[in-house]
């Protein structure tokens, strides 16, 4: 997985609402991966003031890895992407409710489903890429 | 240099203040992809609202991308970085300062030279990460 | 007019992530009568101060109805609305590109286009309130 | 339902500073409704990350609620509205000063508190459009 | 130099929530000083490009200065004071909207009676806290 | 207290990057002064809801102070400052460092040990505005 995603023919793009055009799932990806370091942190450390900050920035880091898919759904997948991908939809939406529940979560596995996720975005992403 | 930035050994990463132990100037770079592309589609179309547009959404990312190198500046580079790369501080400087230019220009050039710019201190990030 | 809308059925809610349960698509209604509004009034005005103003607050506005509409789909509905509202998935997203579109354009009649789907959303979600 | 919405005495409005002329107390009163029913969850559960997010979340919609306040109050209101109803400055500042006592409290007597000011402004304003 | 800076009497202090207790009209006053400047830089340069950026900052600007004079009368100021200057809330509601005013022109007068505004506020401040 | 304030060598001054020409490191020591006053009081109050509020909002804060600190290192001092001040890339570095180590303690010491840097920075500042 990791070799895919980090392959060297990755155009890395990302986001903008002009739009750009450029677009990368990567950006979602690292907010999650931020998001399960956390979680692991959170876990190895039972001081109540570092558990606070972690939370809080937990919670800031998921939020960007939902607005970062919420735009690859709503800005770059079109039409024959969701034709092609019929799954699309509702995969999108899982990785939203991941990022949820790894905000109202410690538990480092939260953050991996939701990598699991973007994983899986991202896969679909970078094959419309080569269409 | 952009088969370097997409080698597969890139363990990729980036950036709370926790801190979380994730950095990666990949975010920072994707920005400066983004800027430049605003740069280009700007030239290339001279209605007045798209261009306001444009000009609104460079501001954003070029904003973000300062702050993505200051975050690498501040928070993972350290006093052994500083000792064997004498000139990083230079460096981030002159890289946050091509930032405000490509702010400040509608020509690709000075996103350009940002990229540029992020692509040496890039090279830094990955050869410390290898140390 | 206060009976109006504090009445019990009215339940006004909307769209943090503790969840607090709170959720209503006014949130991004609002967003979009402003859109359109900043179109009208840009259309009557072509001082190309107020314009850059105009597009820059437009731009921001039609984010936020980005925003709510985003939350709506991934926090509110569930995988029993999904099931009951096929069209639900392709219609958020329908309007997410109307928000977009609504951006990027000067006529009201694609911030009108954004309300219209905003009012398809919002019937789903009160019919699913009542359920 | 939709029809209640959309009828068009309820002209939904709220914000901008372009000034789009669109404004609209619900705005705050939907922040201060989540206020107290996140106030009514912490009370529910004692699980310290719940209630570390709770209260981040918490801050952030009374500072939401406040902003709106404010807005009403700052861009809205004009001088014939003060002169007509001398008590709206204090008013104004108490629902301020109430949404800060909220931001301090975890009792949702502060939340509900903060709704009643919300509720005296909305009184107010549906009266001067109606003049 | 420094030594005014950080004289005891000085006691610089503004703005959160807690609250800190810390307050000072200095920071309000330091974003009307930027959008009275910005004004003047507008007037002295018709590039498009240019005056599309001044005007986005200028609206940033002032909007910083509405968020400071706001929290200063919401949050620091309390009923003695409203006892003892009458005029405060008007004052501040004035301020208010000569910060709009500034947001909707490019002329330098309108940054210029933002401040003075800024500067009758400031000096009630101080009053109070010599009290 | 107001002349003061205004007086002519105050030239009070800060930070967007039109540039307006406006800086000043008061912004910075406000957000560290508010740091410093929470770490007091979070020490002064062992209630968790007050404390998670404490340590959030000193999060906020200590970021602002480090954006402050950055924006005058990357847009107001230039090659002949950086010449004229051989120490102030790492100055300003360990400022910056000092307001994540205050992030992450609730000792007051930290918060001190940050506004002692920003003196520093400051001190440079005024001498180069005199210059």
């Amino acid at each position: 997985m990791l070799s895919r995603l980090f392959a060297p023919k990755v155009k890395v793009s990302a986001h903008c609402d002009l739009p750009c055009g450029v677009y990368d799932p990567a950006q979602a990806r690292v907010e999650a991966e931020s998001v399960k370091a956390i979680q692991e942190k959170y876990q190895a450390n039972d001081d109540p003031h570092y558990r606070a900050r972690a939370t809080y920035i937990k919670e800031q880091r998921a939020e960007l890895a939902k607005h970062h898919i919420s735009v690859l759904w709503s800005d770059y997948f079109k039409a024959p992407h969701f034709e092609k991908y019929p799954q699309l939809h509702q995969l999108v939406n899982d990785a939203l409710k991941a990022a949820s529940a790894a905000k109202a979560s410690t538990d480092p596995a939260t953050g991996q489903k939701l990598l699991d996720y973007i994983a899986e975005i991202d896969k679909i992403f970078w094959e419309t890429k080569k269409a």
